[in-house]
């Protein structure tokens, strides 16, 4: 096994961490208590599935100077031991009479004083992954220190992604696009609609990706209802339009994109919709620049779908993208985030084609100064037909 | 697409609310809060990969009497729409000036009275799946209504299975051992771990897991040094022991159990190790029996592996398994849980075989009232080779 992580070398890491270090000075906090899988790999490069047990919590704690802290459980220790850090402090969890608490109690009353404060992020799209009641008697035993929302100490820092980020992205995008290439291979009409998913996450993996954390999809005439459920036992049916979207993962990095299928014949509203969606997407391709709001991205999309004659389909026409699948901003009308270079992306505009139906077509972006370069090889402008 | 969910007869979900209902009446209650996707699975059929994105949160709110309310994002309506919940109430989310916060204050207002008190998920093994800021509002608004501990009332309904649940298990458990039966096909000397974990998941996938939630395991000349890294580029050697764990999912049930193949020739001490974690594990399943405290199952396996000259790893060794990777109890000497008939838990010996080298030995039970019965198939006796 190697020493040390190999995902990226530890100056990456040191540079977040001094990133992470100026906006806790920006907002006068003392350190920055971290409980969510992503904002430790983020700050760590521990990267496991183990996420997956709720049993545990792990903490990273990050002082105003000096390098983070990592609190885990024991079980944790040996691939912790092999990123950048060094102050590694264990626990035998689970443990009913206390579970980390005194340790971590420990390590935030070291690197902050009495009347300090603590960061935490506290807003829109974070949780704290640890026990309540864990989290109210450490507010308790650390007083008078304060706990303060930090939101926008993470997740200013998260948002603008370095290179080695954008070419780990622009990688697992390749993944999900060769995938992608191989679906009408195992999507024809009769084929039940779980299999498709299945042989769909099979191809992800045998081209490279590490696991695939989502897939999801929908098929039906001119559209589908929704784009969240998992596969049901039904045949694709002639005249179906098909859509995949995956969440791949390599490297602890994700893809976010989608693809739409005709199982031919495809039906007019599902072309033309195709082609609007295609097109409103290369309007925003050309004309989203830094500087602009989240909420300017929604505003580019919609009008592009509705100057082609299609109504845009309700909640958040793309979002951000990096180490979950999906990050803040949101392209919604609400969302005042102001979009900076670095910043990766996905456009996913979606129209409404029937009655309760929908078709969404989805790409992954990085910003630049000058405009977007796509990380997902771009979708072809007319809608594919399998076993036309 | 199915109007209802198929997974259970609404029967079987309204089974669960009446014994949640028992519990908040036991407990003077007068509504749970649940913010958990597993809670949210469990209590309404809701099953979708879509919680990968910590975007939105989602609430279901369990009065003391009557049916559940799903209070959610709009994304998610049609999919809630097909479970068995008929009062679903919805918002564009996200949404930074409120974000579902006055819908689900609203639902409780209506379930609980000024004076009432709240169950929510505080204690070990549980996390708030919403931001702490819009909690404490929550919390606020909702006073002089007091927010409780009810993380007894949850465990204790979803920690004993129905026999329709069990069913469930033992076919993920199923899918994964036609899995780990075709692992000789992939896992020679010379072949990278990365590649060989990337075929197992395929294996499972190609033997009907809907995904694959969870692989983890480790290689090495007499065992391994942890048990939950990813798989690096390194391939295996001759004389590695290789073990492979995994939480494969269908119909949204888990298996979690592992395997251990030497790639051959075996070493003596990874030999006795299996053997000895193997009997140990046969003790368990004779002697196991409703009654016993989970720790009474670190004590039997530890006692099963002192006595055949091991020494026990650290760490739980073994525990719940249903909805997720892991459920309470742990098998630690300090969890004083009884266990019952209709637990399904797993056994999972740990033994030291060399400085900083281990191995695992993991089954699957469902515990009856006569003793354990086994969900996984049973390992083989002895340590298998490949290549020999």
């Amino acid at each position: 096994m190697d020493k040390r992580s190999l995902i990226f070398p530890a100056q990456e890491f040191r540079a977040r961490i001094a990133a992470l270090q100026a906006g806790l000075a920006d907002q006068s906090l003392d350190a920055l208590l971290l409980t969510a899988p992503a904002d430790i790999f983020y700050t760590t490069g521990f990267l496991t599935r183990f996420w997956e047990s709720p049993a545990r919590p792990w903490f990273v704690v990050v002082p105003i100077a000096g390098d983070p802290v990592a609190v885990t459980p024991s079980i944790g220790a040996d691939l912790m031991g092999r990123t950048w850090l060094h102050d590694i402090r264990t626990w035998d969890a689970p443990d009913p009479r206390d579970d980390g608490v005194s340790l971590l109690a420990e390590a935030l009353a070291q690197a902050v004083a009495p009347t300090g404060r603590i960061g935490l992020p506290m807003g829109l799209e974070t949780h704290l992954r640890m026990p309540l009641a864990d989290f109210e008697a450490l507010r308790a035993r650390l007083a008078p220190r304060r706990f303060v929302d930090a939101t926008a100490c993470i997740q200013r820092v998260r948002e603008v992604k370095s290179e080695a980020e954008i070419d780990k992205i622009r990688a697992t995008c390749a993944v999900a696009a060769r995938a992608f290439a191989r679906v009408p291979e195992f999507a024809q009409a009769g084929r039940a609609r779980s299999d498709v998913f299945r042989d769909f996450q099979i191809a992800l993996l045998s081209e490279g990706a590490d696991w695939v954390s989502y897939v999801a999809g929908a098929a039906g005439p001119d559209g589908y209802g929704d784009v969240i459920s998992p596969a049901g036992p039904d045949p694709l049916q002639r005249g179906d339009v098909l859509m995949l979207d995956t969440g791949a993962v390599k490297d602890g990095y994700f893809c976010d994109f989608d693809r739409n299928f005709a199982i031919a014949p495809a039906s007019d509203i599902a072309r033309r919709a195709h082609a609007a969606l295609w097109h409103a997407t290369e309007d925003a391709l050309s004309e989203l620049r830094p500087g602009m709001l989240a909420r300017d991205v929604h505003d580019l999309l919609s009008r592009g779908l509705e100057r082609r004659g299609m109504t845009p389909s309700g909640g958040r026409l793309g979002h951000g993208l990096g180490i979950t699948l999906t990050e803040w901003p949101s392209f919604t009308p609400l969302d005042d985030t102001p979009l900076c270079a670095g910043m990766v992306l996905t456009l996913e505009p979606g129209c409404v084609t029937a009655e309760g139906r929908i078709m969404v077509h989805e790409e992954n972006i990085v910003l630049r100064d000058t405009g977007p370069e796509l990380l997902s090889p771009r979708a072809p402008e007319d809608l594919p037909e399998i076993g036309a």
